[in-house]
């Protein structure tokens, strides 16, 4: 986690931007401006619409990287956005995390995999990166991804050992953000223990043998803004794990809520906000309908900043 | 779940195909069959391994499918094996599911995917399709998908409407077959149940508004093979839920081991094997190393479907 708490110090600012393009989220304008480029290049005409929108997320990505990269120390792209897109999408979602590497940026890929061990170990190239030639090939540009613990270590352990091959991190779900997560995750077992409280101690073993100069881990933790209570007794709980807390801003997260979730130093957690950054352009009173594809991703670059700088602000304010 | 026990039915075959290549799996001779077909496409040399491996397990997949689209109902490509090569691999894993589908085979696409709401809905574009042209265009050609539980019903409701709207299903997992899934599978509640048993109960609840003409639900339940007992019992507890059951074969599971996963009408579950039938060449007398890459996949594919004739006449003789 080292180089992450790194980029973090250096941009004092403990908040990372989630990239999770919607089609309702990028201008229309935008999004229509590529439909000549992209009815050349697509043979299957009812591909027209996931290329077309695939392309638009490409270029309302890399204007939100440009106008946060030199305040924010990561960016959090949620593949699951790409994926609705088909493999159009996907080649999106990877030209996205090499761009933001290439500006520097720490990426969190959001992909939330759990497999047992052979297939664990294969979804694990995302931070392996593909065998073979001289040196392994990295397909995805990925400096940490998500993962789901629900299978056991069998599922964990083949993402730690790429983690420590490749200088890279993970981070477990514990305790989500939404309002089903309690469902399973606070369930009561026998021992009196919460499940994801019993999630939370495998996380702290899990992370046991790659603690790195800062006191963390490799295997963080997700936990969500939505619940400051149990945050601040996990940040208690596992001192060797560092948290990606999601839920801030849209979800309802306020910087008071996730202040718990970080250590005395003012480190230990990074906070994420998705739709509240790169979605601020819509409650912008410079919108116009009748702007310019260039000067609509122009609105949002400069929307996103503002929010961005805001989200930092706030955080600095809050945070121990 | 109606087409896939209709597809059942119609080969009198409950066992699915496991479509997981990995480098071990494909001949090497294969392999280096399109060594000059991709270096003519490839722009980055680094990227020749995994382009030139998706290409040659596009062929291997198809070969396979050729042998067995006629005995069994199904096939199941694991995507974690596709991903591991990077957006290359994800392009081949849609080709083989549209490949599948158009020979007739009903593709369940084990993605376990799992998020929350709103990320959950754009991972269920696998079943929903891309909206935005006439109707829906299918990118990802899956029937059914597998998901994780861990969020609770936020993660998974949003494939159940997608599955009712496009006539697909999904399988959440509730017992995997790897051996870490007691960690947290197998802990013990308050109320003295299992977590999976709770997670079992749960899986009901979700499939309670589809059932179909046979019985089951649109949610079915991933219960490992190598838990024969749990899975007995499951049986019993799930009536309205159909069983995915992978572990067979190469995992330790026999057809011993999953008859009690069947209900009385010998229906209710599909069986998987992924390497028992893929993999069936290695254990092979014919092979000879200097086989021409064209003699290798035929041998492939005349192993592959001895191996799931067998499987297939295995679980006719154990299941009532």
């Amino acid at each position: 986690m080292d180089r992450l708490i790194e980029a973090i110090e250096a941009a004092q600012n403990p908040s990372v931007v989630g990239l999770d393009p919607t089609p309702a989220l990028v201008p229309p304008q935008v999004v229509d401006s590529f439909a000549e480029e992209v009815a050349d290049q697509v043979e299957d005409p009812r591909e027209l619409r996931a290329t077309q929108l695939s392309v638009a997320y490409f270029a309302f990505n890399c204007a939100i990287i440009d106008a946060v990269a030199d305040i924010v120390p990561a960016v959090k792209p949620q593949i699951a956005m790409y994926e609705a897109l088909g493999p159009a999408g996907v080649d999106v979602y990877t030209m996205t995390c090499e761009y933001a590497q290439q500006q520097g940026l720490y990426v969190l890929g959001d992909i939330k995999r759990g497999d047992i061990g052979s297939t664990a170990a294969a979804y694990a190239a995302h931070l392996a990166g593909v065998a073979g030639g001289e040196e392994p090939f990295d397909a995805w540009h990925e400096d940490a991804v998500t993962v789901n613990p629900y299978l056991g270590s069998d599922g964990i352990v083949p993402f730690t050992d790429a983690a420590k091959a490749a200088d890279k991190d993970l981070f477990a779900l514990v305790r989500t953000s939404n309002p089903s997560s309690v469902q399973l995750q606070e369930l009561e077992l026998a021992d009196g223990r919460r499940v994801y409280e019993h999630v939370a101690a495998l996380v702290e073993e899990w992370g046991a043998d790659s603690i790195g100069r800062f006191g963390y881990s490799r295997v963080g933790a997700v936990v969500g803004a939505t619940h400051p209570d149990e945050g601040r007794a996990l940040r208690g709980a596992m001192p060797h794990t560092f948290f990606l807390v999601p839920g801030y801003g849209a979800q309802g997260g306020t910087a008071q809520s996730v202040a718990g979730m970080f250590d005395r130093n003012g480190s230990g957690a990074i906070v994420n906000s998705s739709r509240g950054i790169i979605g601020a352009w819509l409650r912008s009173e410079r919108w116009d309908d009748s702007m310019e594809a260039s000067e609509a991703l122009e609105l949002v670059a400069q929307c996103a900043r503002e929010a961005a700088l805001d989200m930092r602000d706030q955080l600095r304010v809050a945070i121990p």
